[in-house]
């Protein structure tokens, strides 16, 4: 059965996992730059920008572990977008590009049909219309035995949590208060989930928490 | 003037900076010395019970650190001890034996009043009846030049925070799930209130963040 985990996923010191007032100049919100600077500074990130140069280290080896045996990806559609409503023309095939950086099928939850969409580097967007759930299947299908990554946003990783579906979550806080923006924890109780971190290690940027039931 | 600050202040990944249900037997509240693990592993604080061995490091430093050029302290009365309402028969003299940690003048905020009660060690603690501005206003006349620490608890944090009162704050983020107890960032903007990061260390069982305005 695949495993099904969040990892290297971002929270500022106040909780946030997403910074306030996403829109196309600010994909991450604003100032959510500063919540992934960890990231941002790897060698591995500016190698997927094709880039040389950056940080190894503790930073840089767990970014690239969040990548290692994923076999499908589960994306909300702020994640895939600034678009909302109906998708209009079509136009739009994501943040990162003709060849995005995840080589695998990616299941963008919507309430909006959409034909799948093939990228350069085996990345293929399907667009899923029918719940969580029926996502995680198709995902765990595509992801023939390795791991089922969920991306975010925030949303959808509370709307897994409160279903039960996560197992595992490698949280990297970051040394920065957004003060705004969505909020990991607000009325969800990690420890009354089942959750309880195993492993902690320390980066040059990030805190990184590796929690599971 | 004298700077006032939060230091050496523990924090669970999801923001509690106390755990909930304090009584006599869980003085830091149940799961509360979770909380503080990173601090009750340091030599420093075996030292002060008394005890050899224990940590030397980042922990260990910035938790000596904490103590150094502080001239007064002041603390909620939950931080002081479990009892509520009216003192009784003021039997209760701290949780801390009777040679308390701090060795300078302590002001607890109370609504009852109760007369200054000298202890070992130079620590007296004086029962301050008339708000957090008059607590502060004694606590910086009584430091002569040096800092005022604010121990807490969170409520006494908050309260400050709100008035404007505290220059800095040394927050230790203690890789803990707590579900419970009193928050530290809900319903307040750090950010907004103008702090920022300015250093973060990374110890070897938390993650030190200082912050400021």
């Amino acid at each position: 059965m695949s495993k099904v985990r969040v990892a290297a996923f971002s929270v500022s010191l106040d909780g946030f996992g997403a910074a306030p007032r996403q829109d196309l100049q600010n994909p991450l919100g604003v100032r959510g730059t500063e919540l992934h600077q960890w990231f941002f500074e790897t060698e591995l990130f500016k190698k997927m920008q094709g880039q040389s140069g950056g940080s190894r280290g503790v930073d840089n080896d767990l970014a690239a572990q969040s990548f290692e045996n994923v076999g499908a990806w589960i994306l909300g559609r702020n994640m895939f977008g600034p678009v909302r409503g109906s998708w209009n023309d079509e136009s739009w095939k994501g943040w990162w590009g003709t060849n995005p950086p995840y080589h695998t099928p990616v299941f963008v939850l919507t309430h909006y049909a959409r034909a799948p969409l093939a990228m350069e580097g085996e990345t293929t967007f399907y667009f899923v219309t029918d719940g969580i759930a029926s996502a995680l299947k198709k995902a765990k299908e595509a992801a023939q035995g390795k791991e089922v990554r969920i991306g975010g946003g925030v949303s959808v990783i509370r709307q897994y949590l409160a279903a039960g579906l996560i197992d595992e979550m490698h949280l990297a806080f970051a040394p920065v208060l957004l003060g705004g923006g969505e909020h990991l924890f607000a009325g969800m109780n990690f420890h009354g989930l089942g959750f309880a971190p195993y492993k902690t290690v320390m980066g040059g940027n990030a805190m990184h928490v590796f929690i599971r039931k």
